[in-house]
């Protein structure tokens, strides 16, 4: 079953350059249940392959014949199509603690995130792809692309504070998920291989119990080959 | 066994103004239970009746002999020592939600919201209290205690926006916790009985999803009477 799968996702100007939170998510969802998937690269300007989806978001996943779109959709499809394979939520309140840290890495550190990056970001694309960034973005902001990450360096402190919660939560337990990573763990990691992909800019201080967590995160089995799988 | 239960809350000049969230929590979550307690009040500067814990803080629960200090241990506390009441939180995954949005509330949302009705607290403590109020929260705040609250109405539309997860998760199902209110509800609640035990300054927009969920949780099982009964 495996081998019919296909994973439409964002990429930059090199197509190991992924910088799509949301399509990390699914990556690192599927390498955590031990499922292989042919990649197939999609730029901001040539959406041509997920035309047959009438839609224009990524991620997109094909899993033999069934198509699925958004992050979250994808993950819950994966858990009910395998579910022989490692569990990403648990239980029904499982899946409710997703759902909720998935809507705070949306809703409250993507965007201040998104900020710090911009730039690095642009630099990262093809240069058919940097106008529509640069005009969307731009509008999001309210200011040029080369001002909005000046002053992240100030604006650092504001976003570490904003994990507290799961700093709190990896005061007791290994991962977000429990014992082991699960599907919350990969929904905060994604921002962190979001920002990888095209920044040197680190994130977080070196004693950050995030930090090692991170490390854990980037330790865990299929992680690390997702992490660095070409197209 | 119930009517051994004594909490110890925090209150101000009139001991039915009850304005620490973490105090709430553990109310809402007695009230959910079903269990009645006999409610002692404590003030900043008047705290002997708690000084067995050898410690300050409130809530402090007394359950037939034992002391439980923190609110969310209390809560951990009721669910395993009252399984036959309503459950606040599921199962093990229950818990990390309850866990996740308990610190999501302490450490995002909590002290934004502090300042914006820091002047109504202090009006609302006994004369002997605001001296030790002020002291602290100029400290905290880096403020006179007149100005800290004077941007509010600026400062709003950031915390509304914080509460974004809780309206998304809120767009899928009528309580944080699922199909009936659980911790994770009571949690953010807390606040906002907080906000109206001290303040009339108005948090929610009439059409935001979460002042829908605030109406249904003031409606629950016990809330109502969690909010009038006296000391």
């Amino acid at each position: 079953m495996s081998t019919s799968l296909v994973l439409y996702e964002l990429v930059g100007r090199d197509e190991a350059v992924r910088f799509s939170p949301h399509c990390w998510k699914v990556r690192l969802a599927l390498a955590h249940k031990g499922l292989s998937a042919r990649f197939a690269p999609v730029r901001y300007t040539a959406k041509e392959a997920i035309a047959f989806t009438g839609q224009g978001k990524v991620p997109v996943l094909v899993d033999d014949g069934i198509t699925v779109i958004d992050s979250m959709a994808i993950a819950e499809h994966l858990e009910w199509r395998h579910p022989q394979a490692p569990p990403l939520f648990g239980d029904s309140d499982g899946l409710s603690l997703a759902r909720f840290v998935n809507h705070w890495v949306d809703n409250t550190l993507f965007l201040p995130l998104a900020r710090m990056i911009l730039a690095d970001i642009h630099a990262a694309l093809a240069p058919e792809d940097q106008q529509h960034f640069r005009r969307t973005r731009e509008r999001w902001f309210g200011q040029p692309l080369e001002v909005v990450s000046t002053a992240r360096e100030a604006e650092l402190p504001a976003w570490r504070a904003l994990l507290e919660p799961a700093r709190r939560i990896l005061d007791d337990t290994a991962y977000l998920g429990g014992a082991e990573p699960r599907y919350p763990d990969h929904c905060l990691f994604s921002l962190f291989m979001m920002s990888q992909s095209v920044s040197a800019f680190e994130l977080l201080a070196d004693d950050d119990p995030i930090a090692s967590w991170r490390n854990r995160m980037l330790q865990a089995p299929g992680a690390h080959e997702a992490a660095i799988t070409g197209a």
